[in-house]
């Protein structure tokens, strides 16, 4: 092999020999040009490369196109360029500080006298357009760190960047037209690459998120690899916001908040109505998996807290009292509690499992800044469970609780995805007991045919646990369920049962929650089903109209009556106003059935439906309407 | 009129011209000997007098027998001085404190220097009989205070009695026998009229109740007007002692109480299944009639308790917190969190009457040595609601919350007693409206036939109130729901509607609790039923055990599995224990019904049912038991 010649490894296995210091673009070009034009950089062992960049070494590479996971990434990392460039342009002397890439776009931290307003960012963005039109170069150098002060030296804000850069470290500049910038890249080979941006807001932030600093003005931008994917983007935020738990908690009167008691939900009757189904649904689901339903009290003393570990691990996240001179504590979690009840009798291994459940109302402290209506607060209602079992019912166990998991989830549509999280380093307990404990979690998953991903050392520093993410409609995740083993639990509170051979033994614990929080899972519900509820979970389920309150009032009520007779949630609006618009009103407020009364419903005895979300109606016999709406409520269906 | 004759007015109407200084006794004499026979005392005017004492100036008088409530009261003290003499004939020199009458019995504070035992007690018992054959005639003596000194110089505790009398007080002592009293009276005339009495127990008691003073020995006693009333209370006190809601807590696996949290009560399953039932009962009853269910958070603010008035009149009871270095405290009602509610909205008149109920857990401290069982707690969950109402609204509302106060109670056999408490002295708001307020109550509880007591000036300085006591199965009343009405809480949040001229104006709003604390409910409907619970509430409604595991395990497992479809409470007793054991355990267990399955059922599917507290059982089909079953529970009948 010459000299000058290295070998590249691709993906497929093959090798070639190239000329040292090859770009990744003549590389692809070697094999296609429709590859050359389809790919935008690439990965060289294990580094992210500009497509121009030269290989020096032997390598493995793999290329990727612009609406790759990483070709997008790159894409926004160069928008944020072309935004300093243009407003550069705009604005001349102004001085830059960083502009990385976030979560579905960009942001670049500037200097500079203007206040920037929502007219400056169509100007900027206009500008930007040119750039890209311009199709610039872009080209990566590396310099000295003499000649980075030289270029630098009328922007401070670099040059203190540049002192923060390892003095082993290569100087990377990055250029585009008259634009330079100190940037270890990498970005796309050239403008014209940027398919889709948008400009979305300004606000301050200070030079290096230190408070003490200058406040920058941060202006913000998304960025794309499709006109499509943009558009979708713009789609899917108006959508969360339409479906915004608090903006919907509110118009439905669901819940409300006050200043009296931040972070501490108040529900409205509406909202209750919902709080109670989520709890009668479980309550019956758990009953018929034979769970026992207990209460514990909200305040217990210090001895058992620290006896518990909460006291030394927990107490930042505490409320506190006093009682009689001894310091309480309000329950953060439900577990101790329930550790006394289990203690409270004599147990044998015929009595395991024990499946004690609680729809424990736990406080946990949470900084205000941090408080986000329904999703964080600080008190919520936990549908908490420690299922007690013989180490050889851990498996049966853990795969009945999956089981409730899985018909709770389905029956709100939810698809989830599951994570495995091992034994961290700080682990306490027996070796062997965690390896049984994780391989049993792992029996159980591969039997159940879970597909999962596995966390190693994020488990509990008690024992390994399961994390169950639900997926919303818009996509959005929601860690909600747990299942997690604890040996230490059993430990600290000297818990025991006679096992076979008459002998005092440790039980194992398993906590589990499938709601979570019901609050929290309560405001999902709400932008997952953006405030139209199905059937059984609807406040109202029901609004009975009629076309004339003369005529129809005596059927109307008959019918509101009948509904009733059967709990179901109706109500009747005979106010004095105009038929269309109680029809509106019922459906802003996304009743699930509206039932408009006239002259032919009252002939037939019949009643004349508009399902929510539907455009016509249909006339249904009164009795057919209540025996399919009645099926629909019993199946949990919409 | 000659001037030594008295004229006697009779409750008849009659009147009579006797002797000056004539007695009762010769007064009833007069009249016939089986009236002087049958009465022991009398009232002359509104004096108790003893049988003999003269009287010396025109009165109305009233003879009273035995066992008339008076009669009783006096034959009770009387005992308590023939316990008296009893001790000194005994004990030689003792020292004589006070001898009061007490709820059925009474009671003697004695200094003595042997400690009594129940031993001493019965030979005491013994001597008492002694004085009663002895039938020693009881004579009162009005006498001057040196007489006195110079009676009891040797008695230090009467010496101190005598000091406390005023001046211009008569002093009065009574003797039988050997034995002399400092007493105001009045007695029975003779010893021999004490029918049925026992010595209960002793006990430490300070002398006058100040612990500075020496501590004496309080002997216990109780007596009745007969031989069957004092083995009616022994038996009363036997079955109260078996009803105890804290042993049958504890037995029956109901609830139990931990030194981590005093006074606050952990719910075993078995409890909780009792508690949810409670309120799903409710919960139900209180959807037909248009309630409206909330729920608030368990910690608010200062401000918020300073608004409503409860930090500077309720401050003692509650418990504090801290929250962002903010005080907090722990709810001791709801009514504050309800007003945030209402106000969070705005109201018309059309929208009256709001009836806005919550199952809220308060808070409020009890000292240590007042806690008892379920009855008083440190925490507890209120069935609270309040009623938003227009001022023409009060009295229907009034007679709706009654309406499910006697739904309940009669639900579950309780008897009921009405109080109408009215305005007390420090009363708040306009006299218009109290009259108003006070005439309302009044109307209702005609109207509805309701007999009640009224108690002046006991209502709440915030409105007048209807109290409801209920009558357990052991005739002890217990109040429970309550009626206030209140103008002030919409003072102090401003709280509005818009009436019908378009004007803000202030509603009334209505306390109201059903069960009170459901705690506490649950307490005494333990005791009520004697954990013999009706089949509703029954934590397990149908215990299943076969005759033979072997030959008939399938058949249970069958009839089991039928009765959980129906969600019946069911448990199946497999065990390798004897038939009679497992039956026994059964009904110690208290199970409404036992199925005892052998070859005849199983050839009939057909179960054999032994009804709790019933000798026989019977032979029912299968599906008739059930359905028969289901109809009992949802009619809640036994």
């Amino acid at each position: 092999m010459e000299q000058n010649e290295i070998i590249i490894k691709f993906p497929d296995g093959n090798e070639k020999r190239y000329d040292k210091g090859i770009s990744l673009e003549d590389i692809a070009q070697s094999i296609s040009p429709s590859l050359r034009k389809k790919s935008v950089g690439g990965m060289v062992n294990d580094a992210l490369y500009d497509y121009t960049r030269g290989i020096n070494d032997d390598a493995y590479i793999e290329l990727f196109s612009l609406n790759s996971p990483r070709g997008v990434e790159i894409m926004r990392h160069t928008a944020a360029h072309i935004l300093a460039q243009a407003v550069k342009r705009l604005y001349g002397n102004v001085h830059l500080g960083i502009g990385p890439v976030i979560e579905n776009g960009f942001y670049y931290d500037i200097d500079l006298e203007v206040n920037m307003t929502v007219h400056d960012l169509a100007m900027i963005e206009k500008e930007m357009n040119n750039i890209i039109s311009e199709n610039l170069c872009i080209m990566r150098e590396e310099i000295s760190r003499e000649k980075a002060k030289e270029i630098f030296a009328h922007d401070p804000l670099k040059l203190e960047l540049l002192e923060d850069i390892p003095l082993e470290e290569a100087i990377t500049v990055y250029r585009q037209g008259e634009f330079i910038d100190l940037c270890r890249g990498p970005h796309l080979p050239a403008t014209h690459l940027i398919k889709a941006f948008k400009l979305t807001h300004v606000s301050g932030a200070y030079w290096r998120g230190d408070s003490n600093s200058k406040v920058l003005q941060r202006i913000y931008g998304v960025a794309f690899a499709t006109k499509e994917d943009l558009e979708d983007y713009f789609h899917n935020m108006e959508e969360a916001q339409k479906r915004n738990h608090r903006k919907l908690g509110s118009e439905l009167e669901l819940f409300m908040f006050s200043e009296e008691a931040p972070g501490m939900p108040f529900y409205l009757p509406n909202g209750q109505i919902i709080r109670n189904e989520l709890e009668t649904f479980l309550r019956k689901l758990q009953t018929s998996y034979d769970y026992k339903e207990v209460r514990t009290p909200t305040m217990m003393n210090q001895q058992l807290w620290e006896k518990s570990g909460h006291w030394e691990h927990y107490k930042e996240n505490m409320y506190f009292s006093n009682v009689d001179d001894q310091s309480f504590a309000l329950k953060p979690m439900n577990c101790p509690g329930h550790m006394l009840i289990f203690k409270n009798k004599l147990h044998s291994y015929r009595d395991l499992p024990v499946r004690m459940a609680e729809f424990g109302q736990v406080h946990r402290h949470e900084f205000s800044g941090a408080l986000n209506g329904m999703l964080r607060v600080r008190t919520f209602c936990q549908d908490d469970a420690h299922i007690f079992v013989t180490p050889d019912q851990i498996e049966a166990e853990i795969a009945l609780a999956l089981n409730v998991i899985d018909y709770v989830y389905r029956t709100f549509g939810f698809n989830y995805e599951i994570e495995l999280s091992t034994r961290p380093e700080n682990y306490m307990g027996d070796d062997g007991l965690w390896e049984k404990a994780e391989d049993a979690l792992k029996n159980v998953l591969n039997k159940l045919s879970y597909e999962y991903k596995i966390n190693p050392g994020d488990g509990a520093f008690y024992g390994p646990k399961i994390d169950v993410h639900i997926k919303d409609a818009l996509k959005r995740s929601h860690q909600c369920a747990t299942v997690q083993l604890d040996f230490q639990m059993p430990e600290k509170f000297d818990l025991t049962y006679i096992d076979e051979q008459n002998k005092k033994v440790r039980p194992v614990v398993i906590h589990r929650a499938v709601f979570g929080s019901l609050d929290r899972f309560l405001g999902i519900l709400i932008e997952h089903f953006g405030g139209a509820f199905p059937i059984w979970l609807a406040p109202v389920q029901v609004k009975v109209i009629a076309v004339s309150n003369n005529i129809h009032q005596a059927y109307v009520e008959e019918i509101v009556h009948r509904l009733k007779q059967e709990e179901i949630r109706v109500e009747l609006d005979l106010r004095d106003e105009k038929l269309g618009y109680k029809i509106r009103e019922a459906q802003i407020k996304k009743i699930p059935h509206i039932l408009v009364i006239g002259d032919k419903e009252l002939e037939n005895q019949s009643v004349n439906v508009r399902h929510y979300g539907k455009r016509d109606s249909i006339e249904v016999e009164l009795e057919e309407f209540i025996s399919k709406l009645k099926e629909s409520i019993e199946k949990k269906i919409s």
